[in-house]
């Protein structure tokens, strides 16, 4: 499988400590050694780093760890192949443009019976079930909005049904951004963390480095961090339910569909 | 203005050299100091180093100068902002989606009267007249391909064709790719060279740096770069006409449309 690490947050903030815990992942802590990417919005822009090789040896990896590039929407995912070879083309995060704006998808699952899905005008450029399921979703957007309505939760119930039609298909757990809002589903695994004030210190489970919040943020910021399993082990991450949909904004939880029956705990992390 | 490079390539092969050399242009020996980028094709997959900032103070600049990426089709564009504002969304290159292949695209020059080019399906993100001029020329190509014809000749003429209509519009030199083919347009600032057995050596214009091509290469190597002006102070760079379009593949020139009167002296650079 794969696993997958988001941010959403009201200022600018680096992803370094986050990511340095995942990139352990990818070839040493953990089996994903197929590839990783990660995709920074600043402003309407983006910049994605991504490589084939295995996150834990990457030059390029490395760089992104050491060099603080501050975003308020993060996207990035680490890989173990099933469908799809190892190689660039198919290595996450996938963009499209959609309205004006850059769409940025990652997924951790797999799925069957995919190859059929409609993608319209957004075709798939690599083989991975991942992507053709990103193009479908794209396109079922355009569709139903050819222009983006005024309301935006029309645009979250959209795609919490779509990511429901993909979890038929199997295990489909999501990251997708415009660069304003992230939108998360899940089916078995994942977890999110809601930091502000008072901040406190946080310890990577993944590689010997504790930090303070404190240190690094004002009284006002928020950020919200999103992963396949949590990254800290002294602080209470939510996990969230089979089924469940949660759009983040700036750093706050804006929209939530929860399924009939509540899962949501706190995983026990301390 | 801005400053283009490109390269293609029969064997992947990294562009760490010429790279050197235009990454000087961006705020030490040229005054393009808001922003570059660089889009290295491998197999149909991309990545694309980017940065608001000036190259030749970028730590990401430096990852790429030193990191050899290689790559048989790359584009590349330093930027001294006239159109659009100094941010992400607007360096160059730019990337879009079409018959599953990803396009590429930078620009040195500038437009008027840009705005109300009819960009259908893909619409600008940033607000430069080059973000625009391209997704009108993808429009272009997508309204007169549904699919990609088997004669790839038959894009090439539309995109000439449409490269005029941007000419009237003002300065427009042109990289374009889609990871195969490298198509390049001369408005006024336009040259390229072919390096192919037997290599010699050659040096930069803009930092002391020496290169025997003989030592990094095989003997059926073919590589083609394409810069807006030399990189090098003791090779003989073809200079393009304008009005000039050329088609590269994979090292070689395929498909080449001069002007009515003959303008393609080469350049002297010795």
């Amino acid at each position: 499988m794969c696993e997958l690490l988001g941010m959403s947050a009201n200022v600018p903030t680096d992803i370094c400590f986050s990511f340095t815990g995942l990139m352990q992942r990818g070839g040493r802590t953990g089996p994903h050694a197929d590839g990783w990417g990660i995709t920074f919005y600043e402003g309407k822009g983006f910049r994605t780093f991504k490589d084939p090789k295995p996150s834990c040896h990457s030059k390029i990896a490395e760089l992104v760890q050491q060099y603080p590039i501050k975003s308020c929407a993060v996207i990035s995912h680490i890989r173990q192949a099933n469908r799809g070879g190892v190689c660039l083309e198919n290595t996450h995060p996938f963009t499209r443009e959609l309205w004006g704006r850059y769409w940025t998808f990652a997924h951790n699952g797999q799925l069957t019976g995919y190859e059929n899905l409609e993608a319209g005008r957004f075709q798939s450029v690599g083989d991975t079930d991942s992507e053709i399921a990103f193009c479908w979703l794209m396109n079922q957007i355009d569709s139903k909005f050819p222009q983006p309505p005024e309301d935006w939760s029309q645009i979250f119930e959209v795609v919490a049904e779509c990511c429901d039609e993909l979890r038929k298909l199997g295990v489909y757990n999501m990251l997708l951004s415009d660069g304003e809002f992230v939108l998360t589903y899940c089916t078995n695994n994942l977890h999110w963390i809601t930091r502000r004030a008072p901040f406190g210190k946080a310890s990577l489970i993944d590689e010997d480095v504790t930090i303070d919040f404190q240190q690094e943020t004002t009284p006002n910021d928020v950020v919200t961090v999103i992963a396949t399993q949590p990254l800290t082990n002294d602080e209470r991450w939510h996990k969230m339910a089979t089924g469940e949909f949660a759009v983040f904004h700036y750093g706050e939880l804006i929209n939530k569909r929860v399924p009939d029956i509540p899962q949501d705990l706190p995983s026990s992390a301390s």
